[in-house]
């Protein structure tokens, strides 16, 4: 017989009656039931009922063992009685009469219990991680994330996407966050830089010739703490391809994800990639107030300047007299009533808005009613206008924001969100997804200059022409994919020509030297018959936390760094020993 | 029509005659024959024969086209005649007619030709990596490197691991070699480091209960040069599983390891892992010479010393006097001629002994005859006894060394393996497998102290009752593959017993709280029921040189680093910034 097993915790079932079998697991728990101890053994496959009496010769022994012991028993598979029959369990069939037991490791007192998962603080999960990983919850993520991942892999295969790994101790990668740097012990002095992504690393593979290129990526980003956010490392599937428009990059990636979230999605709804919206960006921010739209949302918002424009209602007829202003409204139907209204008014309010507008339809006694203060201001006529334009009626509501669009847009899109939540207009069980596209290449910052909106690298749509009018016009071959309001990837076709890029970056404010010097293994690497190419990234830890339902990202990374970016379990960061610091050529500087 | 192509340049047969199609590539080659003008269109699936003659309307641009140039072309496809096929080429039925070419990325004059690859200094490749990496050997080596991966991962998911990812900017390890440290902004002064393998983590998680782990893991280490090894990073096949034994690692690991041979060696005999000897460490060292033996060289060394006790060969008489020496003998079945002979005692002389002893046995006036100064030493009946030991005869030949084992046991090794090349034993079309085993635990070190000779986490042998006798005598349950005389793979059963583990350092001169402090993490998880288990970590970069037969690491990274550990095309490592050094807490140490 193997030393340590002859089955796992999971496989014995009424077929193995009478046989005498070996198990190795932990004591998931262990009671005492007037002389016979019953012992639910787990490995990472399922339980087994262990049972042993005062027959039992290892009896005195087992009776010894606590939680959380991993322990070898030799038994004999009974069947159950009817009535003792577990159909939740794999092994419910069956229970294991012990007839001997080896302690294989041994467990000091809990500090945290693996059976039952009571809550306990992050930090006392993080320095015990090795028992918090037996949490059953945490064996789910793990082996989804896993799996997940997996199916990735054998989709974009599938797609004749070949995986190649770039550096890990590289050069500076331009993606504007802040570089885990590396010193270098051969050059004194001198940093590498860990990758925010294998951007440029990509890029060049497609100047190399390789067509199709994909890496389960580790990023590095030396963020500060975020609760959503690892502060060190995170995954992406990244992806590269030659010869292709924006349409084949969502060809081939859609049907990979599509793919991923219908098997792991736990039977939620998955609307089908081909039937994915490409929303430009400008249209998202109109109707759902973010770039990253919620589409289970079925509200979408409207500009309704028009009816405001003059009349009665002062706040608005003023603030559309200055330029760039509008009236937008989010319409919630269903939420016809004042004491509702008056809710999301309260809502916009702590998001520091002066509060929102709004109208509501009801039965009067002439028949539809509409109610508000806004309604009386504006009067019957152009109330009516508006309801017929958002297509409401009696039981509805209508909230109005105001002002300059960057200003209101933010709060308007959580408003939309909290209305769909509250009037339960969200299908939980479904994951909608939705292209943006057609972001701008340029944004005026506050000091009037102009610079890239998102990434520089991206091919401004109409090319060179494009970049000789007004820079703020320009739109670029760049998409996100939305997902259930949040972000899952970010893509773009590329700028692979030289005189495009030293032009696009000029109007950003960068002397072709500067693109040289910053860029400068790129831009060399297009003078060398680049293709056009293009890709995306997609954010691996978002997804899986989507999948398991989680909200924190540390429930789905194994060893994940504390907040404060520590290794509660290793002991990282920790100092550096003067040997390290002198092969370095570095020295601390003195403390604050 | 797509806009880059209808086709890859690999696609297009007989069966397309007569079709328009539009293709992209590179101009791999362009020939003027007299008024027609031929191109190579290569891409990564292949090339496509492109001929413009002046009636096409595109002639005048094509004729401007230089090597590597990215273009697009439209044409027709046109049948070659009979005598004009090409078999060598998949497109080589047809020939496409240009009418349209439109120049995707132009290219300036070559520092590096693609076609023909002809030999160019490193420096030169790596600054233009993008143009080196088109050439056909290059993406023979990337492709095949991106499958033996995917093979790798297809194999472990089959046996039912999983693939879990583990931190990339951790604490330091202690696998002995040194480490890349990542300085800490947000607790300057600290610093992390990165994993010079996933060892800690690959425990924790058997700890954690996940039962088969394994990952295509990056590990890094601060290296100085050498030819065949990165200076930074490297990948490992990373794996581990719980309850088991040596056996059942080596059950795992050898089927995949088999089948990534079969499958992408070329068709060379693989060697089935069932039948792949275990090779105790110290019999290893004695038929071999090493601990990484090429076994398709049929050689073994023997122990000879009783021919040579108190013989007229006094050299080797007196050195037997000696406390812990022997005389070692390699066979050489074919060497015997004088000539042979004095070209291997050049050999070692070469590599620093002073020579080596030899006798051969020829044809002589009265039979065999013994040749070789040796033999008149020893006289005719010691010459005999050690012909019938080996089991040689006319023909061939067999060399000596004496001493103490460790002094001349690597030249010996590589005395047999000359001997082998010489004289044709190597079969060149296999790949001979060995598991070596029963490293010792221990060594002694130059001051006379014991130290661990290996890895300080393996299980001992023989568990905590072979820790109470001769430290020096104690085996581990550690072990390695050995493939065509290269160490593949290196791998052990741990040792998971904190009682065990302290012992064992302790042995080693570590004191517990030295043990704690090192391992603390390690050595706490382990007091929470830790299971038995064990792994493995092969070496990816090295097995897919073996499968593509290259001597230079660099010629199966996409992106590697000069000896120098420098990045010669986005220049890293670089100075660093005064504000990144400040978010840091460091400064530089003035130059010596």
């Amino acid at each position: 017989m193997h030393a340590y097993r002859s089955h796992t915790c999971a496989d014995l079932t009424a077929a193995n009656v009478g046989d005498s079998v070996r198990l190795s697991g932990w004591v998931h728990r262990i009671r005492d039931h007037g002389g016979v101890l019953f012992i639910d053994l787990r490995d990472h496959y399922g339980i087994t009922q262990v049972l042993a009496d005062s027959d039992s010769p290892a009896f005195a022994r087992i009776e010894k063992l606590r939680a959380e012991y991993c322990v070898r028993i030799d038994g004999v598979v009974k069947a159950r009685d009817a009535s003792l029959i577990n159909t939740k369990l794999k092994t419910g069939e069956i229970e294991v009469y012990a007839r001997d037991m080896v302690v294989l490791g041994a467990a000091d007192d809990l500090p945290l219990p693996v059976f039952g998962e009571p809550d306990y603080p992050e930090e006392t999960r993080l320095s015990y991680r090795f028992l918090d990983l037996r949490r059953e919850t945490m064996q789910r993520n793990m082996v989804l994330r896993s799996d997940v991942v997996a199916e990735m892999r054998r989709r974009m295969w599938d797609q004749n996407f070949r995986e190649f790994q770039t550096p890990i101790i590289t050069a500076s990668s331009p993606e504007g966050a802040r570089d885990f740097l590396v010193p270098s012990r051969l050059h004194p002095g001198k940093f590498y830089a860990l990758p925010q992504a294998p951007q440029q690393f990509k890029q060049l593979i497609m100047v190399s010739g390789y067509d199709r290129y994909f890496q389960i990526a580790p990023c590095f980003r030396d963020e500060d703490p975020r609760a959503d956010r690892s502060p060190t490392d995170f995954y992406q599937l990244d992806l590269e391809m030659s010869f292709v428009e924006q349409d084949d990059v969502f060809a081939a990636v859609g049907p990979v994800l599509q793919g991923v979230f219908e098997k792991f999605g736990g039977g939620a709804k998955v609307d089908a990639c081909a039937d994915w919206p490409q929303i430009p960006y400008a249209e998202a921010l109109l109707k759902y107030g973010t770039d990253k739209p919620d589409l289970r949302n079925p509200i979408e918002m409207q500009v309704v300047s028009e009816h405001f424009r003059g009349s009665g209602f002062a706040i608005f007829a003023k603030l559309l007299e200055n330029d760039g202003t509008e009236i937008r409204a989010i319409p919630a139907p269903g939420g016809g009533s004042r004491k509702f209204c008056d809710r999301m008014n309260a809502f916009a309010q702590a998001q520091g808005l002066p509060g929102m507008g709004y109208i509501f339809w009801r039965a009067g006694a002439d028949g539809l009613e509409a109610a508000g203060p806004l309604a009386k201001n504006i009067g019957p006529e152009r109330t009516e206008a508006i309801r017929q334009q958002l297509g409401l009626g009696e039981g509805d509501a209508a909230f109005f924001l105001g002002g300059k669009p960057a200003q209101f847009e933010g709060v308007a899109g959580r408003a939309r969100d909290e209305i769909g939540r509250e009037l339960k207009l969200v299908d939980e069980n479904r994951f909608a997804f939705a292209w943006i596209v057609d972001f701008p290449m340029y944004e005026e910052t506050d000091d009037g200059k102009v610079d890239f909106s998102h990434n520089p690298f991206s091919m401004p749509q109409g090319g060179m022409d494009a970049l000789s009018g007004d820079p703020l016009a320009v739109k670029g071959y760049q998409y996100d994919l939305a997902c259930n309001g949040y972000e899952l990837l970010s893509g773009a076709i590329r700028n692979h020509k030289p005189e495009i890029m030293y032009r696009a970056f000029e109007i950003a404010g960068y002397p072709n030297s500067e693109v040289d010097k910053r860029f400068g293994g790129m831009v060399k690497a297009f003078k060398y018959g680049a293709p056009p190419h293009g890709g995306c990234a997609a954010g691996i830890d978002r997804i899986v936390m989507l999948l398991a339902g989680e909200a924190n990202i540390r429930q789905v990374i194994m060893f994940p760094m504390t907040q404060r970016a520590e290794d509660l379990l290793l002991d990282a960061p920790s100092d550096p020993t003067n040997e390290q610091l002198r092969e370095l050529g570095l020295r601390l500087a003195p403390k604050d």
